[in-house]
């Protein structure tokens, strides 16, 4: 069985203040020509299908458009589950009235009880849904105490399955080890919110969503897709990849990856400012979404305008060495890569002089969390 | 064919501060129960489904709900068209993957170019859709520069269509001489937004949307199902239902009303403080949706908290005299049915004691038609 995974599409995302539908729109197209290339049985899609609860009507026209022409030009079977970036309930609108045309939506962990069979020459293969949810919604669910954490929660919902033959799990989660990128939402504030990858040891194979660089691990079974495009400046480097996995009769598996070419590709460009205005041709597409990172040790007169002359779509400007009100160099990198507690702790320090108390550590990731439900939710 | 005609559920519709949900589905319970009773060939939905573009959770989860209902459970088809009150894209979302299940979801003007043709034993019935959308987008979509207002752009978009046979229009609009109850959100602030009925002439029976209280015009050829339930306290008065319509051979229609019973209804009692205090059973349900009209003359003393007690959904309480300030006596009447226009005129009479000026006007008509189509559009 041929298996096309992709996770993590982010549908009506901004990128400082632009909208991405029609880079996404883009790509999605490029997604479908693929379809025809490569005749894939199935497709998966791991969760974050939008990037928020109440996602903007061009990026639901355009998820319609992608469904539409998945189930009804292509015929293709299609699986989605939700990412702690959707709402469950509002995903799964419809599912019901769409599973005879082959799209099954899966939001909400009750949805999931049941996997999904799909037969090929060499006989079934059962895909098992694992969508976001908190371990609160798993010590519910499943009525067990014993899902304390998003590592104890993931151990309770496979556990629960009688994995045999040919399987695969589609998955939102954060595996330990993995690589993150600046994009991604934290599952948790201040806590553990990685699983063990040898809860997926009883898959053939396991399709991840959440980690938005293409990674893998168990020896290739476990794997993320990554997401379907760069949505940060440090994701720059990465090659961002749909992939296709092949599933033989014996449960083994090959995979092979496919990269799309964005609309404008996302890079870091370094230079002192007259070398970024003098030399353009040096720094490639000129429209593609740029940072700067100015190398002037001085003072620079309205960089940003000045270059957005030459480079129309630079988003970000940064200075490689910033100077300080009390004369401490101060970099990006003392930003990036920091968790909100880090950063909140950082400022707090900066401010009072002194470390937060575990007390103020509490209110703190008491109060984001709750935030960050209320995202989800789409409540706020 | 016997066609099942509903309109304005307004679902997630919040009352005085309660949400709906529960009422809802009891009625929507009762109409599924319905459907087993008198099975109708097909339903129709003439928009305002949902009370707002973005719906609150529950409401997508009834409707996801109902509709699996209705096209799993009893196989009936389903047109539904967006009403004022729909955001169009969203409301389509999946629609070409659920009609193979029998469920049309029309929001934009453009998915609405062809009409959907039913069977029965006498052979075709055709179905036009007309959601509800302003002139200028019917004059984009039809390139016609007649249609310059409601009136003129229904006419555009019924005379774009060759009419014969047994035919039915939806179309979720303001027919000139309708009753208005307040619960419906005006199409157009400070101007024309009626339609003549003349229009749909052609039609054997026209479902519409819209007015909130079951009403028909065209010897019963037009008509309003009315609101699922009732919205506002000025429809205590009125008989909430479905219809069902038969359309015989010849194109001759019979239609029959049929009432769903709310979970609780919403009246108004009058009567001095203490005999609602007193005689409670004088008044009908004590947990029925409330309001109370106070005869007392005089001072009393937390009127709402004490009647609570008694009224546990007690919502609105009026005095049917409240003096002002300047003596003048002031009446509830003086406000309900009054348009948002007119409202604000009296509110800068009093402030200024002059008319507004037409510029004034203009103004002021700008800025409602601005917040009217971002509340629509969901972007506000």
């Amino acid at each position: 069985m041929r298996i096309l995974h992709t996770a993590d599409w982010h549908l009506g995302r901004l990128f400082h203040g632009t909208h991405l539908t029609n880079d996404q729109s883009h790509l999605l197209d490029q997604f479908i020509d693929l379809l025809a290339d490569q005749k894939p049985d199935v497709i998966v899609l791991s969760g974050d299908v939008y990037d928020r609860a109440y996602p903007p009507v061009e990026a639901v026209e355009l998820l319609d458009e992608t469904l539409a022409r998945i189930a009804i030009d292509h015929n293709i079977p299609m699986l989605i589950i939700a990412g702690n970036h959707d709402n469950p309930s509002r995903l799964e609108f419809g599912s019901r009235l769409m599973t005879d045309r082959g799209i099954y939506l899966f939001g909400r962990l009750t949805s999931c009880d049941t996997p999904i069979v799909l037969q090929d020459a060499d006989g079934p293969v059962t895909f098992y849904l694992a969508p976001y949810c908190e371990p609160a919604e798993v010590r519910a669910h499943l009525q067990d105490d014993a899902a304390v954490c998003f590592d104890s929660a993931m151990r309770s919902l496979v556990g629960r399955h009688q994995v045999n033959g040919r399987s695969v799990l589609l998955s939102h989660s954060f595996v330990h080890g993995g690589s993150v990128s600046d994009s991604e939402r934290p599952l948790s504030i201040g806590g553990a919110d990685t699983v063990s990858a040898d809860h997926f040891l009883p898959f053939s194979y396991v399709a991840l969503g959440h980690l938005h660089q293409p990674q893998s691990f168990n020896g290739g079974r476990v794997r993320y897709s990554g997401s379907l495009m760069k949505y940060s400046f440090n994701e720059a480097a990465q090659r961002k990849s749909v992939s296709i996995v092949e599933i033989d009769a014996a449960g083994e598996i090959q995979t092979e990856e496919f990269q799309l070419t964005p609309r404008r590709d996302m890079r870091v460009i370094r230079g002192t400012l007259e070398e970024l205005l003098q030399r353009p041709d040096d720094y490639g597409p000129r429209d593609d979404y740029l940072m700067a990172t100015l190398l002037d040790e001085g003072a620079v007169y309205d960089a940003m305008g000045r270059l957005r002359d030459v480079y129309p779509n630079l988003m970000h400007l940064e200075r490689a060495a910033q100077l300080e009100g009390d004369g401490e160099i101060r970099r990006a990198s003392d930003i990036v890569g920091k968790s909100d507690l880090d950063l909140f702790n950082d400022f707090m320090q900066a401010m009072t002089s002194s470390e937060m108390t575990p007390e103020q550590t509490e209110v703190f990731v008491e109060v984001a969390e709750e935030i960050r439900r209320e995202e989800r939710e789409g409540t706020s």
